[in-house]
């Protein structure tokens, strides 16, 4: 076993002991991933302001700062920060520190934004019951085929910024091919976080999300070679 | 000694190495690291064509497929392409067999485009004289802050797709300012890419890194912590 391997199993088996934490409070929890700046946090302002229904909790990953906990803190929504320093994604002990002190509600739901990378975070399971990846328009429609780990790993993908779409060389139905091509069954959701459009689908996956019909985790197959 | 510091003992061994098979050649060598689709390829491609006279050879970094080496390579230039699979950034050593594959000109500038990560490639030095960071508008103001060690490791950086700044929430003054906060003496050019604008002063720049007053490396200092 290499020590790659070694790193991953024991985060592994941190993350089934997050599972069984939020399973026993009957908690859906959320790893949402994408590039830096592809608008993760806008997707979370806006999803929190227009779920009222819907108890969300959010655990903010980032290298440094608290910007991002500052913009959700001031939706009213309760929020811990994790700072990663130097590291490149969130881990399932970083999670499982970040739960126990956030101490979200039973049957609620836990938003947790990774840090901006479209690489390292495929790898780490946070014991979440779904990555949901999120890429924009202006980041070109090859990024699925460019970073295929993370598309493979996705429980759903949100391609965002569409507002941006007359000003961009981007082709919606292609990158949706892409994505498909890499993992065929995942649902696919056009969105803009700034203007509101297609959230409606996506407020929609996270209802079914908390149903029962959901109880077991999404399985998604990583390649780890 | 941590098994990562070991890990960036080694790699810096190896950078130094190439650093030295560059300058016996009287070579270039730039490390040219962003988010995913901040731009890189479109970058190098315009460059390629608006400096006709300057002797430029690429090595490309992706995780998978030969997409951006096939674009470098319609544009005539020599082209290496190196895929990292699960891997998150190029290493000195990857670097190395790319070079003696690629085999440039004497006096020559080779731009190594790194894979798409504004984390890990900050840690790991590939022998090239700077690192070249690329953030665009669409990211927003804050990325500087969020992502520091890969501004502070920045020996120039260009802020990209200023054809969209009317469409998008982004402040190129706080930017600079946030970039110059990290990294205090690093030249910030506002360009795109697409259109060309700005990309004067990235030209010249570029000219200048071949002239004998850059012949000493230039010192960037890495937080490592």
């Amino acid at each position: 076993m290499t020590l790659e391997q070694k790193v991953l199993a024991k985060n592994d088996q941190l993350a089934q002991e997050n599972r069984r934490w939020l399973a026993e409070r009957g908690i859906v929890a959320l790893n949402l991933t994408s590039s830096p700046g592809a608008g993760k946090t806008t997707l979370l302002e806006r999803t929190i302001r227009e779920c009222p229904g819907m108890p969300i909790a959010v655990i903010e990953g980032d290298q440094e700062t608290l910007l991002d906990a500052r913009r959700i803190e001031s939706t009213g929504c309760p929020v811990v920060q994790i700072n990663t320093g130097a590291g490149c994604h969130l881990d399932a002990q970083m999670t499982r520190g970040a739960l126990e002190s956030l101490d979200p509600a039973r049957e609620s739901v836990v938003l947790i934004e990774n840090v901006g990378n479209l690489v390292c975070p495929a790898l780490f399971d946070l014991g979440e019951r779904a990555k949901v990846v999120i890429v924009s328009v202006t980041e070109g429609t090859d990024k699925p085929l460019k970073y295929p780990h993370m598309f493979a790993a996705a429980g759903l993908v949100l391609i965002n910024k569409i507002d941006l779409l007359p000003y961009v060389d981007f082709d919606l139905d292609t990158c949706t091919r892409y994505v498909r091509a890499i993992n065929s069954g995942v649902e696919v959701f056009p969105v803009s976080a700034t203007t509101g459009a297609g959230l409606a689908d996506w407020y929609d996956w996270l209802s079914e999300q908390r149903g029962p019909i959901a109880a077991a985790p999404i399985e998604v197959h990583l390649s780890r070679d």
